[in-house]
């Protein structure tokens, strides 16, 4: 415990990028249940002053000594460096919440969803816990509510994605391609015009503004995408049903922030479309936004910078009634990541403190 | 036959709307079958000269008198117009080809894709040959060419549909909206910020400049929308399976001309992936784009203005031999909706030609 009070000490590592910049914000206005919060990232960024529960805290090194103390360590930082410093800090004493693919797939490491699996946070015998990927949990929630009520089968998912889910250049680029394109109100008519007027691609394979872009990761067997398999691997992992189907097709689209998904789901009982919205509506971190003859639906545009899993579109297959279509909105950098992360700390240091 | 030569003569209904201008293009640019080409129109649009086969033609306004002579009528007009005149100008003795909503699902009108069912178009009980919807359009001459080799059991769709699908307006708001945030970069990280920059929605429910919205149509039965419903009624149609499961999401996003589809197919036979690029690679009116490690998947950017439908992302499914994952995009103004009825109104003149 830290030496300022008898709440547990958080580390909180990568908190420059832009998951980070998240973090501090909602460690500003969630229940404060931490005592220090020590900001730690690359020596390059060290020396710089950031705000943090309305305080100035001034960023560390990272170094095997700065998470002496630590109770709790939060990492936002690529998978090469969760890698390298997540074991550091677990043997410093600390719990390693990771938000990077580092270890998630690790039979040794819990994959947490604290509305779906909290309990799954107790078992970490590498000190390790991983945070999900971003896409996963923006349908986890909302899936987990459902499979406690009918049995989940399988699922088949398409994604939107934004551009945040590739870091900050992905905004930049973005913001950089509207720009661009904003000027001419004859493109995107003639195959390539949108591609020759944006220029810069950044960080993806192919325009975003003005277009839809299949493809975000790295290619595996089959044809398969990273992104795809993470879906696959990690809602079976959460779920506890390593034999889930899970077919993903994942596809970036011009939205800054939020990622939104058509989830068909197939399930071992039969489905009514008013219980499944009932479920949903009951639901903790879900918000069912389910009306289309009033125009409610879920849009990234309406869902960014809130904290559920927004829900609706819910219609029963007309050709089986175990099967259930949604559309579903969550934001990438709150529940998909920071605020995930931050409720996985919650869990561990509400256990810390009982264990007392 | 026209009294110009002995070719039979064509009349083009909305000639000066989103798709009749594209069809007068595509008119110019393809073999030359027809002798005289008439345009007509509402009487409003009677008098203005366009181009078509590189002559200035004059609008005629529609009426009874107007389809004396004509062989071939096609129709890009709204489903009340269609319903109005296509009956007419059958019954003056023309074929009408309609590329409206109106009588696509009626028993006595069939519903033709010239590269999945051209023997369909044979009989017209009622004179009449529907043109699908632009969704279906954009995936069912893939989607057949898979049918014809492995049998289709089962479609999940999700896609990812162009402004244009909503005529000009949509074009015309989705610009406006495009140029009103392209003015301020910290867009899109706030409930509801998109919703106050963009001003006029038009003729979305939603903002469509920097987000995706999960509705086309009107409100059907159960929640889904008529997209949706025409997803699945037509592709049984044109596909001649009236038990073919199908489920459709469909959800517009920021994309001017071209729609895109994820696809989840299952089939009565084992599929490979090989086996199934082969087939998509040598199917008509197809291209298969499909080499993520080289990042060469189909985009919208990419094939719009072009005819085929572009097919990439095809992958078979982890769990399930009989499934295959795709991802396909087609210009819903060219095989989306004038050229399909361009390929119709040629099988039907060549089939009066050899009559003769």
């Amino acid at each position: 415990m830290s030496a300022r009070d008898d709440r547990p000490t958080l580390a909180v590592v990568g908190a420059t990028g832009a998951v980070g910049t998240v973090m501090l914000d909602i460690l500003s206005t969630r229940e404060d249940v931490w005592g220090e919060i020590r900001l730690l990232a690359s020596p390059r960024s060290a020396g710089r002053r950031l705000t943090v529960r309305g305080e100035q805290v001034e960023v560390q090194a990272i170094s095997p000594e700065a998470f002496d103390g630590v109770d709790v360590a939060m990492f936002d930082v690529p998978d090469d460096v969760s890698a390298e410093w997540a074991p550091v800090a677990a043997s410093r004493g600390a719990v390693a919440v990771d938000n990077s693919g580092a270890f998630r797939m690790d039979d040794d490491v819990p994959l947490v969803v604290p509305e779906v699996n909290a309990a799954a946070a107790r078992t970490r015998p590498r000190g390790i816990i991983s945070n999900p990927n971003c896409t996963t949990l923006s349908m986890i929630v909302a899936m987990g509510a459902l499979h406690r009520t009918y049995g989940l089968r399988e699922l088949v998912v398409a994604s939107y994605q934004a551009a945040s889910g590739a870091g900050q250049a992905g905004i930049d680029t973005l913001h950089d391609q509207i720009a661009k394109v904003a000027a001419d109100r004859e493109l995107g008519t003639r195959a390539g015009d949108v591609r020759r007027a944006v220029g810069d691609l950044g960080p993806f394979p192919a325009p975003l503004a003005l277009n839809v872009v299949p493809w975000a990761g790295s290619l595996k067997d089959g044809g398969w995408s990273s992104e795809e398999l993470k879906v696959r691997n990690e809602s079976r992992k959460i779920l506890g049903l390593p034999d889930l189907r899970v077919n993903a097709t994942c596809v970036r689209v011009p939205v800054v922030t939020t990622h939104s998904l058509a989830v068909h789901a197939t399930f071992e009982r039969e489905v009514s479309q008013h219980e499944a919205q009932a479920v949903l509506r009951d639901a903790a971190g879900v918000v069912l936004c389910d009306d289309p003859a009033a125009y409610e639906f879920p849009t990234p545009a309406d869902a960014v910078g809130t904290d559920p899993t927004w829900v609706g579109r819910v219609r029963r297959s007309l050709d089986d009634p175990h099967s259930l279509d949604l559309f579903l909105c969550g934001d990438n950098l709150r529940k998909g990541a920071a605020l995930n992360t931050a409720q996985i700390a919650e869990v561990v240091a509400a256990e810390l403190t009982e264990g007392r």
